[in-house]
């Protein structure tokens, strides 16, 4: 099979045919009638999957996912995105075709599940880790909700739960071994997020301030306060834990601190004025979403983390360092 | 240095404030005034660009160009790209910003030779080898050159000079060695490719159909000829070399089948109307730029490449083949 026909047979299915001029140029188009917010987004083989992962449609999902994380913090609307895919070189004939055919069945999955349609994309393949990246576009509603706006006084919100992607992670890395049924439950909340996409596009009719939980839910908390002027008030008590998580830190077998600024959770992290708490409730109900109060914006420029006694607790590190 | 130092530091004078917000959020917006064209690019360590490059803005211009390139060959105007940046985890912290500094110094220079600014992006480390994308985003004018509308009897025509950048990688894989001045100059046309983007905007005026040359002038003359469902006949007598290829061709230093097929030119191949000559004549002069005649489409859906004697050359690999 050339490249020609794994296009045809594989990508073409995918796409826009409109405006990825079905597949057959050097670019596609965007649509013109509205203005398009675009984020990209890239995920490292042995980072942000695994190495060798035998089920390719499942590094689709992640990357596809881990996008849209960010478009729902902008309060937009997904339509398509461009695909920057690399694939393993060491890989035989067959097994490469093999190899695209799960990853875009995985894409095909996902893009029904979230309305997006690929738009065009480059193929590279590698003899090292796979790097692939997304470009995805949405449309703007009235506005975009920005990370620079949050008001003093406004509560600080949380989506989904916080650290079990960061569990599974430890179990594949063989820091942390579970009875099966947990050790499934945490590789699959690390392996296939599910970033609260239909409640995202709300936020624009109540959110301030937003962003998405990619580096840790303090490291990004700790950028909306940098880039909105202002600080923040959480308490630990508040944090949304699944009650797997729960149990495990009554054992001592995790510690809060890992879970707070492992990061790759793509739960959304935003502030509120206190008079939209209902409607807030009333779109985390209709969305069927976790969305609970951790604290609130202050006007002291720090970053505040109280435990249940309402001591202070200081952090050596808010999350994921990039550099 | 931290991320958020990074961007503000290397990142931040290099976008577009308004349309990046700053760099400052999960997403950037495109401009709404037109209907914008997308194409995106990925480029490997020890493919496109040499392992361990001690000078990575070459890296970044390669990129750059690359996308260009592409973004030529359908006539649009570009504006804007995103990024998506792996850098070496195995760098020391100051080296990994020097790397970084030197990176986007690069592309500060093709931002400004190119008229182009960043609109956003994600930066990753990576163990393995690097991986570069960049998603380029132009106005159409009052359309697009699509590479499926070659009409039978158009001329085909080729910028620039073919095979130089393929010359310059066996050197830099140490298959071919020149005297020292050759040397600098193929590796030169290697890591330095020069796209005709200001006349890639004026293809709309009489291109029927374009693309570019990137998997090498048979498979990507192939591409045109698959899509628009005709044929074309070149003579290698018209072929576009350099006066130093041309003198390693006498000298059987090089064959003519590795020029025609090693690709990375980045040079635009496009068909149009015999009368259209003229016009383009006095595109290619006015842009300074090489622009030859090397054959036509025909009705038979076959690509046939005649020789000094109009005797049919056989090739059994048209190109770079991805898979």
């Amino acid at each position: 099979m050339n490249e020609y026909e794994v296009i045809k047979k594989f990508f073409y299915p995918l796409s826009s045919k409109k405006l990825s001029l079905n597949l057959d140029d050097d670019a596609g188009l965007l649509p013109s009638k509205n203005q398009i917010v675009v984020a990209t987004d890239s995920i490292v083989e042995g980072d942000h999957f695994q190495k060798n992962e035998e089920n390719p449609s499942l590094i689709a999902k992640k990357l596809i996912r881990a996008n849209l994380s960010d478009m729902s913090s902008m309060g937009a609307i997904p339509f398509g995105y461009t695909l920057n895919l690399s694939i393993p070189k060491k890989l035989k004939k067959k097994k490469k075709v093999n190899w695209i055919k799960s990853f875009t069945k995985g894409l095909k999955q996902d893009q029904i599940k979230y309305k997006i349609k690929l738009l065009g994309g480059d193929t590279v393949v590698t003899n090292g880790s796979l790097i692939l990246s997304i470009t995805l576009f949405g449309y703007k509603k009235k506005g975009v909700v920005r990370r620079s706006k949050a008001k003093i006084n406004d509560d600080i919100y949380v989506t989904g739960n916080i650290g079990d992607s960061g569990i599974g992670y430890k179990i594949l890395l063989k820091k942390l071994s579970l009875n099966s049924t947990l050790n499934s439950f945490y590789i699959k909340q690390h392996k296939l997020p599910n970033p609260p996409v239909e409640f995202g596009k709300k936020l624009i009719f109540f959110a301030n301030s937003a962003t998405d939980i990619s580096d840790g839910l303090l490291a990004d908390l700790n950028n909306i306060i940098l880039s909105s002027k202002c600080g923040a008030k959480i308490y630990i008590k508040n944090i949304p834990f699944s009650k797997q998580t729960k149990k495990l830190i009554i054992l001592k077998k995790i510690n809060i601190s890992y879970l707070l600024t492992c990061g790759e959770d793509y739960q959304l992290i935003f502030t509120a004025k206190k008079k939209d708490r209902k409607k807030i409730n009333y779109f985390a109900k209709r969305n069927l979403i976790k969305v609970v109060k951790i604290g609130n914006i202050i006007k002291k420029k720090k970053l505040i983390v109280l435990d249940k006694d309402n001591k202070e607790i200081i952090f050596n590190n808010l999350g994921f360092q990039h550099f």
